[in-house]
């Protein structure tokens, strides 16, 4: 991914905090067949690891053997920036369009699991995650129910090798323009990247 | 991608409306130095082609050579499914966690284009769509500024040779369990993804 300096991620906290927030990944992977991508909420365990799983029907299983190179990109919300609403472009015309967006990219190595215990591992702690203490739990379904549906998917974890991170969000723009280009997100209801811009420490002009 | 014959979407006009309407694609290829993503509006043009630019600085053109196979991956809104959303779920707990999401996978040749004329084509396309007929265009700019610009992008188009899309919006489940997902994604503020179930044929219960 091209990362110009002044839109480097590097702050671990904001780099969970996205994957955090938007746990869908984009698992892409070069098989025999080509690329294939596939859309899987993968969640953070332990240190540098991944936690998924696919339904068993998908091939992907079996495409793709243990060791296999992995991208994970996590995305955040996104938007189209138009010159006109930089207040400096009413001064010089000098502006173009852009996209404003944030984006992790996770590369590891993917390693399947098919041990009740590993799959039922990665089925709470997604459920612990999304559902919260009071939610829904494995519990609740009949015993043999959930046993079928723990059958009918493999588990997978990815060893994280690098990451990447990129926050794109007119922080390279003057005090001005930065504001304009929050206050027309919020307008859109784009609230999610009117919050993250509300939230960012003010870098020098550039 | 793993694609469950109820959840295959084969409708082009909502194959190109989630395209129109999320242009910011996830373009991944595999490199000599590992499967490479980036992210860029990519607008269709005529018929099969997707057009776009990236950076002068962006060593993707270098690294990747004409003809090449890149997978462009768009995705519109998303959302955590709770099994106790579902009405049915009281009656026989019989329900797991899933997630919803509209995903379009375009398969296709890429072939750059550092040439003027291309690239004036490429971005006029992107603020036409993006600006409409009242907004701004590249004329509003100082000439050498947009010259300038113009220099700092290459262009690029994607031959499409494939185009797969998924639709999983809990169109498998019974009138009242959908229609209680759509109603609980709307109360998030995920517009998106209630207005889109809202406009659904509801399929056969399964």
């Amino acid at each position: 991914m091209y990362i110009p300096p002044h839109f480097a991620e590097t702050d671990p906290s904001e780099i969970a905090g996205l994957i955090e927030a938007c746990p869908l990944a984009s698992l892409v992977v070069q098989t025999a067949e080509g690329l294939v991508a596939n859309h899987l909420p993968l969640l953070p365990e332990g240190d540098g690891r991944m936690i998924g799983h696919v339904a068993r029907a998908n091939r992907l299983h079996e495409l793709v053997t243990d060791g296999t190179e992995v991208l994970l990109i996590f995305r955040g919300q996104d938007g189209y920036v138009s010159p006109d609403w930089y207040p400096s472009k009413a001064e010089t015309h000098k502006a173009v369009p852009t996209w404003n967006y944030q984006v992790v990219h996770v590369a590891g190595r993917i390693r399947w699991d098919d041990s009740d215990k590993f799959k039922r591992r990665a089925v709470g702690l997604l459920t612990r995650k999304m559902e919260g203490p009071a939610g829904w739990k494995m519990a609740d379904a009949p015993r043999d129910f959930m046993d079928g549906m723990l059958a009918a998917i493999v588990g997978f974890e990815v060893a994280v090798d690098r990451v990447l991170a990129k926050t794109k969000l007119s922080q390279n723009r003057a005090d001005a323009d930065f504001a304009a280009v929050r206050d027309r997100f919020e307008g859109q209801g784009r609230h999610d990247l009117s919050a993250r811009m509300a939230r960012m420490p003010r870098g020098a002009e550039k």
